[in-house]
């Protein structure tokens, strides 16, 4: 073993804006080395670091600089972060490959984290307003008059959020929880596992060299964390990726019991797949099951928090399930140095890794369990050169399939081997599969694997409270699933119990993870004021320029216009009727009309109104509003009848001015009344303005 | 002092759905005192109570019980629970007065408590399915072809929810938290506080006599609630309302920090009334802020978690708030025995409980307060039998206001006095405000007394992040405003930091707290059989039975309908803009239309499109669907040229019968395409259907 290979340097910290290494090489820095080779790759201190001084700049410089940016420009900037990471990836991928990640590998971590970046600069431009406050909900009214109103309110929490991430995806576990945090407006300080810290500073340089970042948005620590927790309270939070004790200790810490940090954690899991009573050796479900079974043992060599430990199977099918996945690891699995050419899963991330899962296998097969496929001892593997051996310095393992003659040995459903290491075991009937399942108390994910849509309801009803994901595999989904293991950027990452209690991912739900949901109570006029947004009771400003002919330079809410009343006459229903073909009867039989329990007679269509409501609102000049694309929340209240008239009030609600083009969404408040100024019905009309009119 | 007057027995609990007392007398009980005369009411006691059967019972018989009902049903169950105890309410009344409480104080908890369950039992069936799986937020398309799609579910979390309450609100506290987890379908255990837990006690007693709740649903611990933590597990949550002290000892139980129990806390915090600039003496919002301030101070005697502690006004206005709250107090402000004639302001919960705010008070002066207003000495008070004096055994305390010379003294922001005192404190601009109201660490709540928008906006986005809710009070309020100290159900009650980080009520969100959130992915078809909710690529139904002839009885999700297509011409059009009146450019100006960058020239309406659409789908003769009562989520897609031609496909979606009438809700899944098969426009209809067509 040399270590001349790779200059051997300490790791940056990026803290304060700026980066830092420690100043004497008394730090007693932790070594790092190739999972493949055992190389030392750099060393690791964070001794002498200034960690107090990384949170307050978080909280200050950091914060002004988020603040000045609204959800839109905060989501546009990740999307320029992820063009310019996706120019610069395959620098990353050769570092990777140090970590022992085959190519695969360095995808679900790589370009998997790009694409988080992509997938939130686009939702927080599609989902949340162009501003810095996000409403959640619908208005209460809280007084007979409307006079007393209340709502909640996002804003961002006023501290920084503490990313401490596991050593298995150094960038896209990064990634994931930068990207809804900066959306949020709250600085990230991150702070990787040192075993693959490497990498990620890699990524966090290029993240800073893009010159994308706002000062102080985002910090790293590279190393210790130290006493970082110290100097953290209810403004801040930390997301914590890793071993549940390591979370526990974290927990335990009285600025978490007593100080109110929020604290989030994702843990490792004893994640399971239930194969369905159908799924019987020769239907499509059982080759998915199985190649999904093998898929997650060996990606990232089994090293994923999301991984299969517990294929939960039909009783009869136990070694029907493991021949097939033995047969496909034997066909499929190439162990060795990712360097090399034809290798499909590469070695565990360290030898301490390694001799941890080996261990964790020994307590297995201690407490009942029998190696049905494989074994621990030292495997051959391929090296860099393409040679064959056996890796002394090498963090190899193969895979190892387990079975137990008691499915509810406690040790099966507690004792977790990080690596490509699963149990086949065997249940009764569904309800014992949903028991099995929930004996690991709590996971991150299960599949449940059927073709039979009553089977697939209980199991996944019966598991779902005691997991934050199912996967659900049958043959629609076998070729699009995105698979077992693989959070997506749209759905809740995390889990209860034992997976740590928290939730990532999940959208925009994660944005507002990092933010304080706030009641308001208020006048109409008080509430428009806080949001932005009109609220019904709020003043409404009817000048002579009809609101369709404001651009968004001029247009605020509020701006208004009211209609005359028009008179709808029978002869008008009934044209209607006969244009559109809707004949329903409450429009053209009056005895029948009137013994419908809602309508006092021949009432006017719906739609009549809504399109008569457009014909007394409309400004029929081009001018600035350029299409009416969609329209929300229409209730009709009160019916009209022949001889009834209806008049509307147009008020602007919500403005939101895109970034990216010269034009943007306003949203309108209309009103349709009657001649007894009762409301006739109410809805949100849609509508693209132009920023600014020629 | 005697106990004479009524005869002192042991409070039972109720678990295993019998009620419970300790078999001996040396059980070694606590003695419950009247809160203004010292007489011994009740005794407490657990010894002997097996609390770990009645987690189990809540696991099993209760979630059993509350699993054959639906959102609906559970809600209708609380409406009927409200009614009941509404019935009742004058002896709960006669209980309350025993414990300090005014009449109004009563009315705040008892009548406060049955407003929770009336407005949860009409919210829960407004809001949520009449099922038991709860669908959250959008499905996400994860694969190009659509046959790959996630969403997020609530189910009901499978343990118990322990709620443990103050002594404050007996009723309210317990109901507020029994409504939102019933509905969820988690069975309670409630602890009272020890204090007034006699009155939660008579409450629980009538809701068990009323025959409503399933077995299992509703159990109470009277007195200690022993080693029920370490029956616990990630399964159960634990809510808590008090102390920080004690939800701090709690915190660190392990079954909280490792077992994942869910645990959330809402304790007392220094909440603050901040008073704007623009609201000087002589605005109604100078008026409007003392009536708050000194009704804060004096309902349930001060004793509430939401009692306003720190004034924060301007600099040059202390002396005159001071003066008016002042002069308020003494003219309003009748202290004694709540049983007593005219007394406005009853004692508090016990002579601890006096004590210790005295004690609080003490600390105040010791860190520089001085009293304004007010002093620490027994005070005169009317007594039962209308006679003025001393009362040596009552827990009373006159009101108290302090003055600092130095805002920012950290006693002044952190020492909290439980009891009818408030300290005045003067800012130098709005940026000082808002940072002297966050120096609380956290609260419940903040009222903001201004009539200036820009003032309000400032003030409460930038104290937002530090609070649960934010209550804007000024002249348009001053009348309809529910009040700076009360929580309401539709809004969340809890805040970060000391106000313990939790969230309370906030309408449906307060059930879905008590609810597991998973991630779903799956087929089209396999979503639909989870949810019960058709998707968008799962199998439809077309048979010779248009689903508008089918009632609830015959109808499922998946029942469809497609029409035939229907050409658009140019006369159509034009013919639409005449009658409705809708002349807008895009649909009678070809020249102006083709200078739209949407627009390939004239367009028909979209409301023309609407219309069509229902002309294409309607079943015109009197069946089964009573009503189109409104529309959602419509988006118009590709625009519709003279000579195109659309049609439409009809699916129903989602079935929502209700428990209180004939009918039910059916929304149903419309797509209009074009004749190239593009998508023109998407939308929900919304419909009533009977639910048995005679």
């Amino acid at each position: 073993m040399t270590s001349t290979a790779i200059d051997v340097q300490v790791v940056p910290s990026f803290v304060q804006d700026e980066w830092w290494t420690p100043e004497s090489a008394a730090a007693n820095p932790t070594e790092v080395r190739d999972a493949s080779t055992g190389e030392i790759l750099a060393l690791v201190s964070t001794d002498g670091l200034d960690i107090a001084a990384a949170v307050e700049h978080g909280r200050t410089v950091g914060h002004r600089g988020l603040a000045g940016l609204t959800f839109h420009q905060r989501s546009l900037k990740l999307k320029e972060l992820a063009q310019y990471l996706n120019g610069r990836r395959k620098e990353l991928y050769e570092i990777s490959a140090r970590t022992g990640a085959t190519k695969i590998d360095s995808l679900v971590d790589i370009d998997g984290g790009i694409g988080v970046l992509f997938t939130f600069g686009s939702k927080g431009r599609r989902e949340l307003p162009n501003s810095t406050v996000v409403i959640d909900g619908a208005a209460e009214v809280l007084s007979k008059d409307g006079s007393f109103i209340g709502e909640h309110v996002y804003t961002s929490i006023p501290g920084v959020a503490v990313q401490i991430n596991a050593f298995n995806f150094p960038v896209w576990g990064m990634l994931e929880k930068f990207a809804p945090a900066f959306i949020a407006g709250v600085p990230t300080i991150v702070k990787p596992a040192t075993p693959t810290g490497y990498l990620s500073e890699a990524a966090v340089r290029m993240m800073i060299e893009s010159g994308i970042l706002p000062a102080g948005s985002l910090q790293l620590i590279s190393g210790s964390a130290r006493d970082l927790l110290d100097h953290l309270d209810y403004r801040d939070m930390v997301s914590f990726t890793g071993s549940a004790s390591t979370a526990n200790k974290l927990k335990n810490h009285t600025n978490v019991i007593e100080g109110g940090v929020r604290f989030t954690s994702e843990t490792d899991s004893l994640n399971a797949s239930i194969l369905g009573p159908d799924a019987v050796p020769g239907t499509p479900e059982f080759d998915a099951y199985v190649k999904s079974l093998v898929t997650e043992m060996t990606v990232k060599a089994g090293q994923k928090c999301t991984s299969i430990r517990r294929a939960i199977v039909p009783k009869a099918l136990v070694n029907d399930v493991v021949a097939a996945a033995a047969k496909r690891i034997e066909e499929r699995v190439v162990l060795g140095d990712p360097r090399a050419e034809g290798v499909t899963m590469g070695a565990l991330a360290s030898v301490e890794q390694r001799d941890g899962v080996r261990s964790s296998v020994q307590a297995l097969l201690d407490a009942g369990a029998k190696i049905a496929f494989g074994s621990l001892d030292a495997p051959e593997s391929v090296q860099a050169d393409g040679s064959r051996g056996v890796a002394e310095d090498g963090a190899f393992m193969a895979p190892v399939l387990l079975t137990w003659d008691d499915p509810n040995a406690e040790a099966l459903h507690s004792v977790e081997a990080f690596g490509p290491v699963a149990s086949v075991v065997g249940y009764e009937d569904t309800n014992d599969a949903v028991r099995l399942a929930a004996l690991g108390g709590g996971s991150l994910v299960a599949t449940v694997c059927s073709n039979d849509p009553q089977t697939v309801r209980e199991l996944v009803t019966g598991i779902a409270g005691h997991h934050g994901r199912v996967h659900v595999l049958n043959r629609e989904t076998a070729r699009t699933s995105t698979g077992h293991g693989s959070p997506v950027p749209h759905l809740v990452h995390g889990g209860p119990g034992r997976a740590g209690g928290g939730e990532e991912l999940g959208g925009i739900r994660a944005v507002k993870h990092h933010m304080q949901r706030t009641a308001i109570q208020g006048s109409p006029n008080m509430l428009t004021a806080i949001t932005g947004v009109w609220h019904t009771g709020a003043d409404q400003f009817f000048d002579e320029t009809h609101p369709f002919r404001k651009d968004l330079s001029t247009l605020k809410v509020g701006d208004a216009m009211a209609s005359e009343l028009r008179e709808v006459t029978l002869e008008d229903i009934t044209a209607f009727a006969n244009s559109t073909g809707d004949t329903f009867y409450a429009h053209t039989n009056q005895e029948a009309a009137e013994a419908n329990p809602f309508f006092p007679g021949i009432v006017a269509h719906g739609y009549l109104l809504l399109s008569w409501g457009a014909g007394l609102f409309v400004e029929p000049a081009p001018g600035p509003v350029l299409a009416n694309y969609g329209l929300e929340n229409l209730r009709f209240i009160t019916p009209v009848a022949a001889g009834d008239s209806i008049r509307v009030t147009l008020t602007a609600k919500k403005i939101t001015p895109r970034e990216t083009d010269e034009y943007g969404e306003v949203a309108w408040d209309a009103v349709l009344h009657n001649q007894n100024d009762e409301i006739v019905a109410t809805y949100d009309v849609l509508t693209l303005v132009e920023k600014k009119r020629a």
